[in-house]
Formats: structure tokens, sequence, C-alpha cells
């Protein structure tokens, strides 16, 4: 089987490069931090020191960072002369629409097309490939790079079509679907708690019925178990960092968002006062300490 | 079969009690508009001209009308005569729960037991017995309401305890996350067309994944196709009214929730600005305006 190029093993990478050595894929794997790389040796990975050697020629390579400024530092020259004429970059990172055009034309100038290819998923729902992917950029690229998003996190994914940029747009609407999601339950919740209603079975006629959705049964079941302070899954600076390109895109482009820039400033307060690294989950605990819970 | 009483037969309402005697039983209507009770007599109705008309001693009374005002109006002390001893007034009305309490007290010292029942649907919902029902007060009476609820219009009811004001504030947050998840679709799609996403490709992957639910799949499809101004099914001017009832709930109890008065602010735009008398669907057309679409 092919040899898949993989950059960044952090908390989501890891167990969707475990799958893809699952599959039965050769993978050759570049982490800033090895030691978090390393154990992925016992299935049979290839760890390398620097993101230009997890490339072959005409090959694929998936990357997954933290943000904007780290798909540019490991995008290096270097890393696109190894790729060469057919190759595809899948970036999978959630950044903004804006720099991934700019890839793009930095990629197709060395004859590398760039595919854009995030994920929706914690990192649990990777490892059992139950997230969801979504994808765009050139269509031949697409068709190589979607198996390879089914073998390591996705149940399902979504062409959104030829611009690179629109899976971004896609990735970041979501992410704030689910900040505002949290945001409403947490107020929902503790106006339930001070009025003598049980929350929980608020919770459970809610998210039966007219929010049966996966977003609210998960995301609200952690909410009302409280669970701020726990290992962070998502961290609430990458949240943040999220939000942030979510009021970027709709700065830029003069769309008004008064829910986002109310998520927004709960992420804000979770890093002003976290004194640990708190998952984002934690936006949820702001209409809770407001309303002295 | 036993004699229903049921008052108020607007947009929700008509099809209840259109169910209600489908199922078999002989139900007494009085609607403050006569004219909009007439064709139910058609189905076997027998249309009343003041509210203590509908009533039996020690049977039960069904009433769903706009406000807290127009319970108290309905709940005069001749129905609560005429409901008698053994009597129940299941209050369906979306109100505040302090009114509910105050009715309770005022029902109990006349021998009549007041129960809070409120409805989960739109108006072609309950028509098809899909809607949800909520139930709050004391046991016995509940007891006695629920198969009308289930015959009336609700696939299932929940039982929210002996607390007459617990379903109340149930129907609240339930709307208020309605109205919630509404602006955060309408900030999500605007921000889509204005950055080369297609919203409907949005909104089918987002809806049928992470928000797989009710709520977003059927407002949704309503945002997108943008019918603002069609017949209201759930007036702007109702919506509004909850939110305020939300809001004032929220006050009482110190509360604060930010997206609430963000929703409520929406929803107080659409009736500055409407000529007409819209859906509360409208709220949505907010940040599509702001956004200059």
């Amino acid at each position: 089987m092919e040899t898949i190029g993989f950059i960044g093993t952090g908390n989501l990478g890891y167990p969707i490069a475990v799958n893809l050595l699952k599959a039965g894929y050769k993978v050759k794997v570049y982490n800033r931090t090895r030691e978090k790389a390393l154990p992925l040796e016992q299935l049979g990975a290839i760890v390398v020191n620097s993101p230009e050697e997890v490339a072959e020629k005409g090959g694929i390579v998936m990357s997954l960072v933290a943000d904007d400024k780290a798909v540019e530092a490991i995008a290096t020259d270097a890393l696109l002369n190894a790729l060469g004429e057919g190759g595809i970059h899948a970036s999978m990172s959630t950044i903004s629409p804006d720099t991934s055009k700019a890839l793009a034309a930095q990629h197709a100038a060395l004859g590398v097309t760039y595919v854009t290819a995030p994920v929706f998923a914690r990192p649990d729902a990777a490892a059992a490939k139950a997230g969801n992917g979504v994808i765009s950029g050139p269509a031949a690229a697409k068709e190589r790079v979607k198996p390879l998003m089914e073998a390591g996190f996705a149940r399902k994914v979504f062409d959104m079509g030829e611009d690179v940029g629109s899976a971004n747009v896609l990735k970041l609407i979501g992410n704030f679907m689910i900040a505002a999601a949290m945001e409403l339950m947490a107020e929902a919740f503790v106006l339930a708690e001070k009025n003598n209603l049980d929350p929980r079975a608020a919770y459970e006629m809610l998210t039966t019925t007219l929010f049966a959705s996966p977003i609210f049964r998960n995301y609200g079941a952690m909410i009302l178990d409280r669970e701020f302070a726990g290992q962070p899954y998502f961290k609430a600076a990458l949240g943040l960092k999220d939000m942030n390109l979510v009021l970027q895109t709709a700065n830029k482009s003069y769309t008004p968002m008064p829910m986002a820039n109310l998520v927004h400033a709960r992420l804000t307060t979770v890093m002003a006062k976290g004194s640990k690294d708190p998952d984002w989950l934690a936006l949820a605990s702001g209409a809770f300490e407001d309303a002295g819970r």
C-alpha cells in the first residue's frame, strides 16, 4: 500500500495516524515534539526528524497542526520539493480560508496540489472512525485524499467544491455553532436550576426531541457534569483561536455576528481566568459563574 | 367517552381540538372570536359562548391562549365553580411560572387542580400528533391529563414533577433555545454565503451530522428559503412575549443570559420593522440584513 506522510500527532492527529497504520498504510510521521510520535513506531510508523522527510515524490502528505502559522512553518519549499509534481498536501488544520488560498498558490508554483480537509471529531470519535470529514480543492486530488480520511477518522466525507477556502469556512462555522450551542445550553440549564426545574430532566426532554443531535447530547451531558477542569480534549486556547478566525473572516467580509462575539468573549475569559490548560468546554462555565453557581 | 372543555382555538389549539374530536371525545369549545371555533361543529364539537360553559362538574378543561393575562381572564371563579371539586384545569399556554403558581393557589381554593401542560409543536406537527408535551403539577391530576395530550398532539409527554411552574420553565428554555438556534444558524449561513461556501451544502453537512436534530433541520431549511414573510405559524409577537418571560424569569432569579438578550433584541426589531404579522422565524432575518443581504 501507498506510503503516507503525516505531520502533527497531537490529541487529534495521533489517533488518526494510528487508524491509518491499522488500515495497512505505510506512514512516515513528523511531530515537532518527537517523543509524542514515537509510540507509533510500535505500529510500524517511521518517525522522522523534519517535515520534508515524510514526503514521497508524487505522494500524499497529511498535516494536522495548531494554527495558520504552524501550517506555514511545515509547508516549506523543502517539503513541497520533496512532494514534487503530482504530490498532494491534505491540510486538515483549522485555519483561515485566506491562508489556504495563499498556501494553494505557493504549492501550485512547485507542482503540488493543496487540498483542505478538516476534521470534525473529538479524539475518541476519530479513534472510532465516527468523525466527519470536509474537503475542498481540485477534484482529482480530492479523490485521492477521501479514502485516507475515511481510513483515518471519517464516517463520511462531505465535498464543498473546488475553492480550497470553502472547507475552512465550513469548519469555522461548525465550531462557531458548537461554541454557541454550549453557551445556549449553559444559559438554559442555569435558568432551570435557579427556577426549580431539574436541569437533567430538561436536558433529557430537549435532547431526545427538538435538540436530539450529537452536539446537544454529548456537550449537554458534559456541561451538566461541569467537566470544565478535566483533561483537555480540545483546548480552550485552540477554541479561542478558532473564534478569532471566525471573527476575522466575518470582519473581512462585513458580516456582523453578535453571537460569535459573545462566545469569543466567553473563551477569552476562560483563558484570562484559567490557571491550567482547560478544555474549551469551560466556555459553558461563564453563564454558571455569572449567575453565582 | 368523557366530555372535555377546550378554551382557545388559535393556530395551535384548533388542530388539537380536531384531534380530540377525532379520538372520540365529546368536546365543548370556547374561543374569544367565536367564528374561528365554529368549523369544529362539523366534527361534533359544541361551541359555547363563555369559558364556564365548557366545564362539567369534576371534569377537565384544557386551555391554550396567548399569554398570562389571557389565562387569568378565562380562569374566572365562574369557570372554577363550574369545574368544582375534583375538576382539573390543564393550562397549555406559554406563561410565567409565577403566574402558574398564583393560578394554582386560586384554583385550589375552589377545589380545582391546576396542571401546567405546555405544547412543543408547530400546528402541522400538532395535527400529526408529532408534538411533545411537558407536564407538571399534582400527580393524580397529571395522570388524567396525559392521555388527552397524547390524543391531542403529543408523541410523548415528559413529566417535570409536582411544581406547577417547572413545565413553564422548560417551555421557556425550550423556546429560548429554538430562538438562539435560529440566530446561530442565520449568522453561520450568512458568513458562509459571503465567503464562497454554499450555505445549502453547509446546512446539509451540519444538520445530518453534528446538528442532526428536528429544530436545526426544519428551521434551518426555512431560514435558507428566507420564508420570513409567509403565513405566521408562530407569530413573532408571541415569540417576543416568550422571550420577555424568559428575561423576566432570568431577572427575578439573578440569571444573566446574554444570548437571550440578543434574541430578544432581534425579535424586538422584527416587531419594530414588521408592517404585517410576521412569523417568529423573521428573527433570522436580522443577521442577513445587518450583513447587507
